[in-house]
């Protein structure tokens, strides 16, 4: 036990560097991805009902296609229904393939009267890093 | 030789997999981290120092500070000089700290003649997933 104890520690410890190493570095964008973001103003009456809706395609999204790289919301606090959505697809075809999914259409369905207005914005990378306790168990 | 590939392969969809598992999943920010947003704006002639500055700063951070967790900036394709930087710390007190590290001081200190406003947005964390892809080596 004492040594399967050991063995899973020594992974966690090698997965942690190595995802250290493979994600904490800052390089410059691939120049095939497509990096967006989105500025959303929600109606303030339906800021809970819009991020559970966000939450789930984002999750579907992630699970289900390959070319969505990654997915980052959050909500001012002062403002809780001013929304910004950061976006990294492969390329301009995965991003394209996602608007066509079922659960896209479904999301832009649902909230389309809760959306106020939204400014989508094409960006460049200028750096990234993010580490694995960024995102909380 | 191909054992060896073949090894390598398992391995590679191993941490894949596990990457996936522990950041793809929607979960509720943890109360103690601290997720903020900066919308700055550059004078358009300093644009590529100013990149190259909060580079250096983001690297240095993420290798050398624990409770900086996550690191993103981007520039608008259309206005480069418009940038926006997204930044998770473990909790207040490791964004205290960051801020009296050596590196962040140097930061302030050159980009100072570079940065036209600055505003800073505390934010709460609706959504996050990234894969390793998004990350690019």
């Amino acid at each position: 036990m004492r040594k399967i104890n050991s063995i899973r520690a020594s992974v966690k410890v090698a997965v942690t560097i190595l995802l250290i190493m493979t994600m904490s570095n800052a390089i410059a964008q691939n120049k095939k991805q497509m990096v967006r973001m989105a500025l959303i103003e929600i109606d303030p009456g339906q800021v809970d009902k819009y991020k559970a809706a966000v939450k789930e395609v984002g999750e579907t999204s992630l699970r289900t296609e390959p070319g969505v790289l990654m997915l980052y919301s959050v909500a001012d606090k002062l403002k809780p229904n001013q929304v910004t959505v950061m976006e990294i697809y492969a390329d301009s075809a995965a991003y394209e393939a996602h608007r066509q999914t079922a659960h896209f259409k479904k999301y832009k369905e649902v909230t389309k009267g809760m959306v106020k207005s939204l400014q989508l914005l094409d960006v460049d990378l200028i750096f990234a890093g993010i580490k694995p306790d960024a995102i909380p168990r």
